[in-house]
């Protein structure tokens, strides 16, 4: 089995941040494949970097799955190795692993990374994921446990964030915008889930609340299921309902950042 | 031989679902080499997506080339996969891949992509890419015929984008902006070989209509030939025209989008 | 061992041009591990490519580094192969090499690359990456010497850029801005050595002078042994001193662009 090294960050691309990771790993773990999961996480935006690797999780083959949204680097948060469903999560302890840990299962185990044996020395306070949390990952893909790497910790004790939730009641499902994407498609913390559980079914018409703005639009299997340049929610690629403009940018023209609140429920 | 799929879309990077890709392809096909060919053509934009795969295609190994620029996903279009010199080519039949295959020589056998058999399920209808199309490629660099698809489609019921066009007439060559570089630099539809038939050389002068203005402009090997800030007329990277300002941005400065109308005359 | 080919350009990921060179690559020498290490430096800007390549180098396995930024392509420019540190680098020479070089112990012996034999016919004049310096890198993976590339250049020949220096005098450093990261965070040409030399130690506050406005500032680990919003002073991962906000923007704010003068005193 060729080991599998994924990597998030919001170290972005126009510096060679993501190069020396790439570099550091190679240099250790010579044969280990790595898939660049994003580098383009806002920076600091911990929670869009937890939204993004939770969803990409699923497709991902099993490894070590690195993640570094640091704003916190050099500074008091651990460093962590987490183990769920058969792989290996590591990056700070800032909740930014938690959704995937999640979406995996729940953590089976986690360890404090302390051992810097591993570590290049010396640490740049700033640039964790190249002298700590790549080593790190490397040294696991060629056979290290993540036992090795330091004291095992309470699993209560690890840093999760809050979960955007929706919430049922009266006829209605309340949520808030997750996250936007490149085409300007909103997605909501509603399940389909939530919408079958109010009888909405694909083809039926959705009342849609944002702030004191009522709208309604048609809901469908895809975007592509009404013209151009129609509003449409439908359920999105990781199961959760998303607002979108048929060849157009939702976010834009609703305007809708992360974390406006949305009330979707049954017309008529 | 590795086996190699390549991979284009407008998926953009900001988000995971280019990640989520490599990741379908590496758990399916773990040797597999992914070479990125683009993941930033403008959302939807299948003509400048057809532009940059066909202008890649003939310094790619062959392999399975991947394309996904889908702006109807889920909708009425077709799931195709393109046998052509030697290589196959997976995507929607929308005309994205239409310019590629006739680089090289043309389609030999087309087959709709119709088998459930290998997608991921349940199959997101706005993520074809990650549940069809990266399955199937990665299948077929595992051993699969495109014939095992499904059904073979007559070659002449492929979706073709029109291919932009020069026309040469009354001693001059008309034609259109193809495409604009991150350099600013503005390539046209005119091929060295319709300048030669003017009897236009390297180091003449060259008349330039942009709708009704009219320039004059050195025609040399490169932008490098003239000072900075000059402009100039050579012939690109992928045997076009194309007019360029060196050190500067030729698009920006004569105001040129893509579809705009151009002429080129030899002068005096 | 797996031989490495890294690559760093200006071409930017909104066209295929980076997929042309992976592409070329991986069709002469199929086993190699290519690492990008950054294409998005701005375009033309030899300084910035310069800097990113020496601040990399350290963390990349020795193999073949081809750089190019390469504003002068097509033109008088000569193309070398320069040997250093047991590496092997590839591009124009330009200077876009040299403080990478520099970085690995200096130059130990360089070649002119004249035998066209390895490139790719017809040689664009307009994009060498893709048809001089890719394939002559894959070579070079695949057992062909520097020297079968061409004539031996003494090594006073080679293009070197001017390095960002400082100046210790009267109880101050004084230096320039090299660059400036995604977060904002301002790198200056300034080592640790020489706030040392002055005195000044971790914990410290630092004085900073930006042209004629004079700021104070404390020296810390990190960014983030301040308050979120707030100035400080650190020495960066490069181990050089730079200038950040804690989650916020230190160029921004300070209107700081690379090769703006900065001076440096302990206070008080």
């Amino acid at each position: 089995m060729t080991p599998v090294i994924t990597l998030l960050t919001d170290y972005g691309l126009e510096d060679g941040y993501v190069g020396a990771c790439h570099g550091v790993i190679a240099g250790i773990a010579p044969a280990v494949r790595i898939i660049d999961v994003c580098h383009l996480v806002p920076a600091g935006d911990v929670r869009k970097g937890a939204a993004i690797l939770a969803q990409t999780i699923p497709y991902l083959p099993a490894g070590v799955h690195l993640g570094v949204v640091d704003p916190g680097a050099g500074g008091a948060r651990r460093a962590v190795a987490v183990e769920a469903g058969g792989r290996v999560f590591v990056g700070p302890d800032n909740g930014l692993l938690s959704w995937a840990v999640r979406a995996c299962g729940g953590a089976r185990a986690a360890y404090q990374i302390t051992d810097d044996e591993l570590f290049l020395k010396p640490v740049a306070p700033t640039f964790h994921g190249r002298d700590v949390f790549a080593p790190v990952a490397a040294h696991l893909c060629a056979g290290r446990k993540p036992a090795d790497l330091g004291p095992e910790l309470p699993l209560d004790r690890l840093v999760s964030l809050p979960t955007p939730t929706s919430l049922l009641r009266e006829g209605s499902v309340e949520g808030e915008v997750v996250s936007v994407d490149r085409f300007g498609n909103t997605q909501l913390s509603i399940a389909l889930g939530d919408l079958t559980a109010l009888g909405v079914r694909v083809g039926d018409t959705l009342g849609v609340w944002l702030g004191r703005r009522q709208l309604s639009m048609p809901f469908r299997e895809t975007f592509a299921a009404v013209p151009p340049g129609e509003l449409v929610a439908f359920t999105d690629s990781a199961g959760l309902i998303a607002i979108a403009v048929n060849s157009g940018d939702a976010a834009q023209r609703l305007g809708l950042p992360p974390g406006a609140h949305v009330r979707l429920a049954p017309t008529g």
